[in-house]
């Protein structure tokens, strides 16, 4: 099982797959999209093609994107927006679901703290994922949020089986 | 030569295509993308195919799309950026280009005053492209931004070859 995980920007979109193997997960591939200095609807082709081609390569199943801290300045929302956009439509249109997570989720499923800064983030994704070699910022955001997937299906699903336990005390 | 106008909207994406024909312009189509109440991924991804089907059945050459009037609200403004990303992504993945107008250059160049309301512009588009039948507001303003894009390119052509007589009486 591949989760894909993006952490879009305008200008840098961090990318990361990580695979779910029994007990613990492994990072498949990481990276950042750079968009570069064209215009602004090349730059969102860039993102698109970009996630979609991952796509193709690595068949992850399922994808998950932080859900946006909305800065007060509504120019950047709209350039932050339409990069989302980008990666999104990218990912839908391969038939994956997607999920969203507030930063504070992904810091919280993470390091444990909802308040963690973002150098704790990377320290924990390198342990986690079992990655020995460089991490941008941008790739361990997007490692963070597809692990925080994992975790929340996880639970989830431990869940569901509690509940079908109850039920069935309940009968 | 055909032109793909787009008027994205997290809700009701607008859309109008023109044919030149010598000169003057007809409307090939007109509508409203609706979006429903479905999650907002899926949203982003009924816009999507949705210019992408356009392109691929009536065969513009060209997009245009109104730059955005950025919202005071940050939220707003990103829902309205992700559209913006879903329809722009759509026109650069099928090789076309995309230009984009202000709202104001885009009435200026219909009705005339930058000032203009969305009723005269949607009776002076009815006119100018011979439209018939009823218009929305949101494909009104679409084959607006498709029209004023030709405009602008007549205009560009106009001075280009001023320019060139200019550059033969230097010579």
């Amino acid at each position: 099982m591949r989760i894909l995980g993006i952490d879009p920007g305008s200008r840098f979109t961090g990318y990361g797959i990580i695979e779910v193997q029994g007990d613990s997960s492994i990072c498949v591939v990481h990276g950042v999209i750079k968009t570069g200095d064209g215009e602004f609807p090349e730059r969102l082709g860039i993102i698109f093609s970009g996630i979609r081609k991952l796509i193709e390569d690595y068949h992850p199943g399922q994808a998950a994107v932080e859900s946006v801290f909305v800065s007060r300045n509504p120019n950047s929302a709209l350039k932050l927006g339409q990069a989302r956009g980008a990666a999104i439509c990218a990912v839908v249109e391969q038939g994956l679901t997607v999920s969203e997570y507030s930063p504070r989720s992904v810091k919280q499923a993470i390091v444990g703290r909802g308040s963690a800064d973002k150098e704790q983030v990377k320290h924990m994704i390198s342990m986690l994922l079992h990655v020995k070699e460089a991490l941008a910022e941008d790739a361990a955001d997007a490692l963070a949020v597809a692990l925080c997937h994992h975790h929340t299906q996880q639970t989830v699903q431990r869940m569901r089986v509690l509940r079908g336990g109850d039920s069935i005390n309940d009968a």
